[in-house]
Order: C-alpha cells, then structure tokens, then sequence
C-alpha cells in the first residue's frame, strides 16, 4: 500500500531541517511558521493561540504519509488537527511539537445512493455531509452544535455523539470503511463499502475514538440513513424523575422506534435559560422538577402526527406529563431547540462556569445529581449547578459556577463529580472524550487492566508516542520507551 | 480485577498433568475426556467429531480466568466454543488443543427496560435472549437460522448478521459492553450499561469479530430496540437487475426506514427451490431473472399496512416489478421465507455442494455472478452456480456444484470465486468470517499493511499463540513466537 519507499537516514540535526525537507516535499504553503501559527487558536473555548513549532497542511493522504515517514524517522511528535471543536484540550500543541491539519483533504469523493453511502475525506465539515446526503434525498445522521466546523475526521477520532444517538448510535456506528496513517507512515486503508466484511479483525475500530493516538484518520466511507423529513417536537414537564423514565419507556414503544431525541433539563436549568436569562419567552411555567424535549423522526407525516400527539395525550392521561406544548411549525421547533442548546446563555449566566460530560445509568441519575449538588454546596455554598442530558443515552452534561476559578478549585470540583461515578459504573466521558483534561482520572470509568491494555495498543501502534503525546494517556516526561497507565495524580494538579 | 494471583511455576511435564490441576480446580465433571470429547461434533455441516485433548466447562467468567492463567503458564494452546454453529472451521481443535466451552456460562444477568438492555453470559443461545426481550415488549434484531443453538458469545466473536442487517446492523452494533478473558487470564471488564462512552479507547471492538484469537467473550451488554410487530412481506418478481436495485433504493426512502429486509434471489435458485425441489408450492411463475423478499417491521399496523402497499403498487407502476404477492398471513409470510431459508433444499439438489459467503458493491454484482457462471462453466461444463443474497447489505451467498469434491477441485472454485473480488474491493467473507477455511485467501481482500497490523494486534495480545491458534491468522509451523501475514498458499492446498 505504500508507493514510495521509506526515506533514508532522516538527519536528527533538529526541527529546522526537518522543515526544510517537509517544505521541500510538500510546497511552502504546506508549512506554516510564526504568526501564521500563533494566529490560530488552538480551542475554541478558551482562544489559547497554537504554540506548535509549525502547521503542515497536507493535500493528500499520500503527503500525510510522507509526513509521518520523516516525523517517524526524526521521532518528531505530532498533534493532528480537525476543526478544533473539542472540548477536552486534545488539540493543544507543545512548541516542540507539529501540528498537521486535514484542512486541505476536504474532497467529497462518492456518493453511492444504491448502497447508501458517502465516501469523504477527513477534512470535510460534517454539515457539509450532511447537505450532501439531503441533496440526494438521505441523511446522514450524527448532529451537532459545532456542524460547520467540525470535520468528519474529527468526529471519528472522536466518536462524535450529538442529539440522535438514542436513534442512530454514535459516529463509530456511521462508519463503514476507513484509511488511516499509522505512526511510522503506513496507510492502512480499509475503504470497504459494504456493511458486511468479516473478513479479518475491523482495523477501523482502533481509530475511531482514540483521539488520534493511534493513527491519523485520512478518510472515510459512511453510511447514509433515508430522509425522515417529518419532525415532530414537544416539550414536556414532568412532576418526577420516575415520570420523565417512565415516559422515555413509553414513547420509545409507542413511537416505535422514532424516538430521535429525549433530551431532559433539570429545573435549575430550564428555569435559567427558559426565564431568567432573558433569551426566551418561556414555553411553559418554570415550576417543574424536570423538562424533556422530545422529538419523533419519520417519513410519514399524516400517521406520524397523529401518532405522536396521541402519544402526548396518553402521557397527559398518566400523570407523566403535567404540561407540554407541541411545536406546530419549524419556527417554534426551533425556538424549544434554542432553548435546550442555549449554551452561550448558561456561559454568561454562570461565568466562571466548568462544564463537565459524563454518563452513568439512568437509574442511578437522580441520586447522582443530588449527590453532587450537595457536596458541591457543602464546600461552597453559593455553588450553582445546572444539569441537562441525553437521557436516553446515560450521558448527562453538568454545568457548575463557583466563585474562586482556579486550577486548584476546579480539581476539587472535578472530583465531586468524577469520584461518585466509580461506584455507579459510570463515566468521566460521555462524548467529549478524553484528551488532556481528563487523562489522569480515566482510572475512575477504566480498570487497571483496562489501562494496561489500552497501553499495550499504544505501545503496539506508536512505541516512539509520536501521535497526539500525552493525550488520553500519559507519557513518560523522560523520553522513556515506554508508557506506564496513567493514575489519578491529584497532587500536580493542586 | 484479578481476584487471585497467578498460579507459581506451572509444571511443563505434560498435558495430564495440567488437566490434573484443571480437574482439582474447576471439579470432574467440568473436564471432559475421552469419548465424551469425541462423540461430540465439532462442526454441524461436517459433523467431524471433537479431537481435543480434553473439554473444558467453566462454570464462571472467574473459571475461564484461572483456566487460561494455568494454560498460559504452560503454553497450552486452547479453542473457545459456543454454539457451534459456524461454518469456516472455527471450532476445530488439535489433539494437543484443549477446547474452551462455554456451554455452563449460560445465565441472563439483568434486563434494563428503562435503558433498553440486557446483560447475558456468552453461552446463552441467541433465541433465548430474544426470547427475553420479547417478554419485556421489546426485540433483540440479530436474528439467523441457527438462532436456537448459536450463543451470543459466539455471535459476537464472529460478528454476526442475518437478515436484518440492513435495519439493525450486525451483532457488533448491538454490543454496548463486554467482559473478556485475556491469553494471560486477565479479565478486561468493559461491562458499561450506556449507549455513550469515550473514555479511553473502546476496546470491546477488539473482541467482536476476531473470533476468539485475541481473547474469551465471557458476558456482555446487548442493546434491545422497541418491539416491532407489524411485519409486512412480500415476494416480488423483478424485470433486470436495474430493477432490483432501484427498487432498493425507493424502498429505503418510501418506508422511511422500516426497510428490514432485502433478500435477493437470482432465477437459478428461486426455480431451484420454489419449483424443482418439490418442497414448495411456487408462490410467483418461475421465469423471471431475479426474485426479491422484500419485508418492512413497524409499530404501527393500520398505517405500514397502506404504505407498504402503496410502495408496492408504485413499484409495479413504474415497471420495477412484473409480479408479486404480499403475505396476508403469519403462515404465508413463513411459507415465502421457507423458500429463501431452504438451505436443506439446496444441499439436497446440488450435492456435492460448496457454499459461499461474500460481499462486493451491489453495482459490481451482476457482472461478478455472470463472470464466475463463465468461468466455472468454462472448467467444468456440469457446474451449476445458484445465488442468493442481503442485497441491501452487499452480501452475496452462492452455492456451486460440480461432479468432483476433492481438497483441489474445491480450491479451484474458491479461486474462480475469490479472485475477482480483489479488483472489486470486495470481501471473501460477508459474515461467516475466516477461521481455517478462508485464512489464505484473506490478502484477496485485505492489504499487506492491514494484514501486518493484524499480526501486531494478535503479537500484542496474544504473543504465545494460545487463542484459537492457527484461526483467522497463520501460526508459524515450527514454533516460533512470530506469526507472519498469511500469503495464498495455492500450491499448500492442491
């Protein structure tokens, strides 16, 4: 699979040649330096510059092997970059380090309408996907906020979730074939197109949701799902958390399996956001324990709304819902949906805010919330948490405000949050992934054998920990061989 | 997660010796010699009798533990069953191999209603399972003939599909976690209850279609979707193979997504079956070059009702098909299935038989089956090649039959066969996976640097051989501890 042969006797005279031959190979404008750097920010929430020794923009999978041929060969680390949406620091760059964005692999190759499948690059925005699978009347279904940006490279390095998983599943279940480049430059392309292929171990699994760790993703073969094009849309107030269970248990029957999104608010969030912040009219009074925003997808309008609705009444009928208002057109749709993705409103609303992504089992929800709450006002009592979530999905995202924002305060909080889960089987991620926010307390969600084996495919795939250092899991700081599973090392981070 | 230590110095004197300790152990009756090993059969279309050394029958995922603590300290090399269902000679063992079974690991654990999942041991057959979530008003989707005696731990180590994949997905897209037994004995735990979960990589997927060669599916975390009991079904018969497939493609989009089968008969063998055989009454005139199955799963009876036929009469309309008849009962929907499930029929008629399983882009499909017709035609004048396939799936089963069964003539079928399928980018195996039977054919479809990169991944985890050795992946003959990529060895099998 490889073309050329591997380059020889790389010199190890420093990153300044090696730049020189990366210029030589791939064309000036290939490799940024400087300003063209530093200009760049490197998260989107935080604005932090990139601090890489230089950006490299391959044009084809063929440069990004070229690329990691040299690196490999000057042991030089890299940190991939996609459209740099991610929420856990995993695109953070040392000075040492070079950074190489897929901006330039952003070609759709195929669309196959017969199979259902769209063959792309990684570079490629997921919006842009998805607007060109509405174009030959299918879908394709992973959504999130960070659409325009994202890119599909990034959504599978970082198992990309979004509002429809309790429906679609997550990217890992869009994914049918995949090319990555591994650390030492050898393309592994397992482009098949087809949704049966036992024919070995599925390669692909490995780079998918290892956050660029184990190779670079360069491209992709998905899978397209037909057009729903009826949406139907509630939101509903339920006076308990056995209510808003029990109703997910319900509509997922009576729906029949067009249940899209279950996505609760607790009250402190809904009444944040809905009243007083002042974004909103609120939909519904602001009183209730809990919130569901409930969507239906199908491709039968006439049946499907009347399915839905009859479905809302029964809830009515129960006592499991004690208001609701069902969106009567797009716009109004939209003005629920804004209400639940209203995110910037909760930023301004609990500045300094730390916003946290975990999972855990539905039963054990209502416990963990009010667990949390508690010690968290134990500690500081004018603590304010906000809590929403895919409920379906067992992934609840937490939002807290204290006064004190420091590297200290916010370790104490994490582990209010993240030590309850290791009782509970839950996890430190639902979503977001790992990167470098999370690394040290992976032990809370993983086993001691879980991290030894997650090492030993690191370790199998990148002995010289060229790709993404430090990211998911922790590097030796003395330029060790090896990678020893990281433990929680509470005392570096206070 | 180990609970004990490992066992110190493992006495190398012999196989007797350790299943001396394995009986001390695990108790009598868990340790099978003799003719209770061999009159066991190995292999249900051969019915090859058992040749292990001994059968093992571990009562707990702790049991397979300490069985592969002390087979590893002594370098004893073991071969997992479950159902014994397979069809590539994935569960044959070696007089010096021990056999794995998982026969007493057969308990469901917990049935979540509210998460929609269900926690099973992997010795639990398959219809067991879907007989559980049928009971709780839900529906496990993996369905296949051998659902009575395949186990889900089998399932998952080969991934398997049937005949909903075009809905549901494959046995991999069901499991949501995992608990294996490593060559070591580690236990990797990865027994997560919820549908999202990044933190760290996902390393269930290593388990899942890799058919027991890099560790011992001992439970697992199953997905049940919403109980779909209107089941609409129709037979149609189909003008071309253009037909076929834009028929296909409308279906997806008028049943907006309730599409659940897609079975795709070439003329051969519907006449084959449905007239010659004598075992049915033919539904539709045998004359038409394809015959699709064609069946829709909803909730909603009144409404998939009318929409089903109303896609089938646009489809007449539109001269996509030339006959038809919809089931209008449970007995009709079965006697249409008996048709395409008649694989007793097909063994009857064309005995000898050899049976294949591939997958190649539906657009290649016609070519390919026409081509192999030539050229098997053009070797042996005799030959009778029928084809049926999960069209929707790109999974293609053809059956041959020839006058000579040798070792050579079958691999000169396999040749006719499998050839083609590299320029296609197709696969030597859909769903029936590789065991003995396809391992050198395997760099038809996958490359050199995928097929090395599955050494690694088996060296990593694997690196004495001791799981299903020989599977899926050469076993170096002459005992060394480095397997090499498997090459065809043509020369080898004739």
């Amino acid at each position: 699979m490889t073309a050329s042969s591997a380059p020889t006797s790389m010199p190890t005279t420093g990153l300044s040649a090696l730049l020189e031959r990366l210029r030589d190979l791939l064309g000036d404008n290939a490799v940024l330096t400087g300003t063209d750097v530093t200009n760049r920010e490197v998260d989107w929430l935080s604005k932090a510059p990139c601090h890489a020794a230089a950006i490299l923009r391959p044009a084809t999978p063929h440069q990004v092997q070229e690329i990691m041929r040299l690196c490999h060969a000057a042991r030089q680390p890299v940190v991939t970059h996609g459209g740099l949406t991610g929420l856990v620091h995993g695109a953070e760059a040392q000075p040492e380090e070079l950074v190489i964005s897929l901006e330039r692999l952003n070609a759709i190759e195929h669309l196959d309408p017969v199979a259902g499948t769209i063959q792309v690059q990684a570079g490629v925005p997921l919006q842009r996907v998805q607007e060109a699978a509405a174009a030959a009347d299918m879908q394709f279904p992973v959504d999130l906020g960070a659409r325009g940006s994202c890119t599909i490279g990034g959504n599978i390095a970082t198992n990309a979730g979004g509002n429809r998983v309790i429906r679609f599943g997550m990217m890992r279940q869009q994914v049918i074939g995949l090319e990555a480049v591994l650390a030492n430059g050898e393309l592994i392309s397992s482009m098949s197109p087809m949704l049966k292929n036992n024919a070995g171990y599925d390669l692909k699994q490995l780079f998918i949701g290892s956050e660029g760790t184990l190779g670079i993703v360069t491209r992709a073969v998905l899978r397209l799902q037909p057009a729903l094009t009826d949406t139907r849309t509630a939101l509903v107030a339920c006076p308990s958390f056995d209510a808003v269970t029990t109703l997910l248990t319900r509509l997922r029957h009576q729906l029949g399996g067009s249940l899209s999104a279950f996505e609760v608010m607790w009250q402190s969030h809904f009444a944040l956001i809905a009243e007083h912040s002042g974004r909103h009219t609120p939909p519904l009074a602001t009183s209730a324990p809990y919130y569901a925003l409930v969507e239906s997808l199908s491709a039968d309008s006439d049946r499907h709304q009347s399915l839905f609705e009859r479905a809302m009444e029964d809830a009515f009928a129960q006592g499991l819902v004690e208001d609701a208002v069902i969106a009567q057109s797009g716009t109004q749709r939209e003005s629920l949906w804004a209400i639940r993705d209203d995110i910037e409103g909760i930023v301004e609303a609990l500045s300094p805010l730390m916003a946290f992504d975990v999972s855990l089992p539905i039963e054990h929800m209502q416990d963990y919330v009010s667990g949390v709450e508690t010690e968290l006002r134990s500690r500081w009592p004018e603590a304010r948490l906000v809590v929403f979530g895919h409920l379906g999905d067992g992934n609840l995202h937490l939002s807290v405000s204290i006064s004190e924002n420091t590297q200290a305060t916010r370790h104490e909080v994490e582990h209010c949050l993240y030590q309850p889960l290791a009782a509970l089987n839950g996890s430190i991620s639902a979503e977001h992934g790992i990167g470098l926010e999370k690394r040290d307390w992976l032990p809370i969600s993983r086993s001691p054998a879980e991290l030894a084996l997650m090492t030993t495919l690191k370790q199998a795939l990148d002995p010289h920990g060229l790709l993404n250092r430090d990211k998911v899991l922790r590097w030796p700081q003395s330029g060790g061989e090896s990678i020893t599973p990281s433990t929680p090392q509470y005392s570096e981070k206070t």
